[in-house]
């Protein structure tokens, strides 16, 4: 028996125009789990689908100057539902994933995956029925991402735009311009959340809550020694673990909980020295107890700088929901 | 091009009795960096191994009460060079990962893996060879494992020995007893470290520290709710930032050390709620500036209990080694 299943070799995955890659996966304990790890193997999958298509390794890829340049993550969405989201899946469960990748020019690409327990009704992956988000069995991945290359060396500041030598993309399908993350990132940017106000039957959960996380040297960093893209999901997790205390909750349901809806703009990274100062605000629906909204602010302290914003959907009485 | 290279199809190894499976493997973030990712993807390939040589899916397996049970780590050794350790490997280097398993019985398995870079000359593994830790290419991994169940539903304490229906190992090597990880971990266990007391020339590097690290619900727990076996390397890792900080050392030379040796027994899990008191003890060798043994233990605090040894041999001037 073997149960390493990973195969990126089905290109196609019906559309048959060069720009899709499924994979079986089985999922083990270092792709799952009350952290980040599941997050961490869906961005190395943009980048192996990135590699299988683009002509480019995206995991040893330099500039025309011959700097290193990495595919950094700028948008993040996942989508889910009770039957199947992040924290509910566990090692030894099996899984079908297809990625297929959007033409946006020689400086980013979008990526969408489709994550599915083996065995689902899965067709190929079309923007229309993607953003539907209409399948209970699957977890909806949007990666927007940016080649970038450190301006000055050592400094996790002030990353710059920059594409790697024989970066191949015009074989790729265009995105319909309604579908676009451009105009959601750009809002995520500028107001400081994903929401567009908010609905009018919610209400405040508790007050706006002001951490302080300084980063982890000892964790949190990459193999360039960048902040790694999933500890801003973990940062986020850590935020949201204290905003669930605060309210007097505790860590079993914490544990239980779904995430329904998880969008992330990242906007800068940080030295493995700096102290992030993170504003949690939360809303509930009126009446409906444990379906709420979350929104994360994280700047980096010294500075004020914005490094992150993310907005959440959360049932945080989580199993209670598992016929929804 | 393919960049999804893992490999577990070449049995054999050159010894042709079906204990051994050969891996080509291509880094990418999530599976290195400043954190135990690398360790954790360790873990997985014992764990596939093991699936695939005896007939059990490690990630999927159940007793005979048709309870899962788990192949828990019990003894970790790590054993690398200034040239090839695991905080210098970093996306886009590809290695060669030989596996091989050893008998112990019906509860427990060791496996011995032996990582290198593409291309550097490996033969088949073999125990006196392996034992020797002669190859300055070579990252030597030692995995002893035992089968545990939980003997109270969502309790972490208390795990107890539980083998897999159909669990298949008479086939496997015996391990020479000179090498048995019995007596290591035995030491370890009764005497709270791994070495047999100080060479006579080292000296105190710091009073000894005492730091609490409450568990964090949100990063440290695996896809079953335990404490992650990773996660048990990034707390030793917190562990020693604390001793650099209180050393006035700063994070970058945290960052560029070279651990030559680390050794890891588990003693026990701890639930999501529980704070853990860390004991950390350090020597330098007298004159030999940068070349440091650190001694760990990790209890939960409020039963004493202990939950892990550790004891590690640490270059601290890390890139000044390099042609060590």
């Amino acid at each position: 028996m073997s149960v390493i299943t990973e195969n990126a070799g089905g290109r196609g995955g019906g559309l048959g125009d060069g720009s899709t890659v499924s994979r079986s996966v089985l999922v083990k304990p270092g792709m799952c789990g009350h952290n980040s790890l599941f997050v961490g193997n869906l961005g190395d999958w943009t980048w192996e689908t990135v590699s299988e298509l683009c002509d480019t390794n995206a995991f040893d890829a330099t500039n025309a100057d011959g700097s290193p340049t990495y595919l950094s993550f700028y948008y993040f969405h996942i989508r889910a539902s009770p039957r199947m989201h992040v924290n509910g899946l566990t090692f030894g469960d099996r899984l079908e994933v297809g990625s297929r990748l959007f033409d946006f020019g020689s400086e980013s690409i979008l990526t969408l995956h489709e994550v599915r327990p083996e065995g689902a009704r899965a067709g190929p992956i079309d923007p229309e029925r993607f953003y539907r988000f209409a399948d209970p069995d699957c977890i909806y991945v949007e990666n927007y991402n940016r080649w970038i290359t450190r301006s000055r060396p050592g400094s996790n500041e002030d990353l710059v735009k920059s594409s790697p030598v024989g970066f191949r993309h015009d074989h790729l399908p265009k995105l319909p311009d309604e579908y676009s993350p451009r105009r959601i990132y750009n809002h995520a940017r500028n107001r400081l959340t994903f929401l567009d106000g908010l609905p009018g039957d919610r209400v405040p959960l508790a007050p706006r809550l002001t951490l302080d996380y300084p980063i982890e040297a000892s964790r949190d960093l990459n193999g360039v020694g960048l902040l790694y893209f999933a500890t801003y999901f973990s940062i986020i997790d850590w935020a949201l673990l204290r905003l669930w205390r605060r309210l007097g909750r505790d860590t079993a349901t914490f544990l239980d909980r779904v995430v329904l809806d998880h969008r992330l703009c990242y906007l800068g990274n940080a030295d493995a020295d700096s102290v992030l100062r993170i504003s949690v605000e939360a809303w509930e629906k009126r009446g409906g107890a444990g379906d709420e909204i979350v929104n994360v602010v994280i700047r980096e302290r010294d500075s004020g700088r914005t490094v992150a914003v993310s907005t959440l959907h959360v049932l945080s009485t989580g199993g209670a929901h598992d016929d929804a």
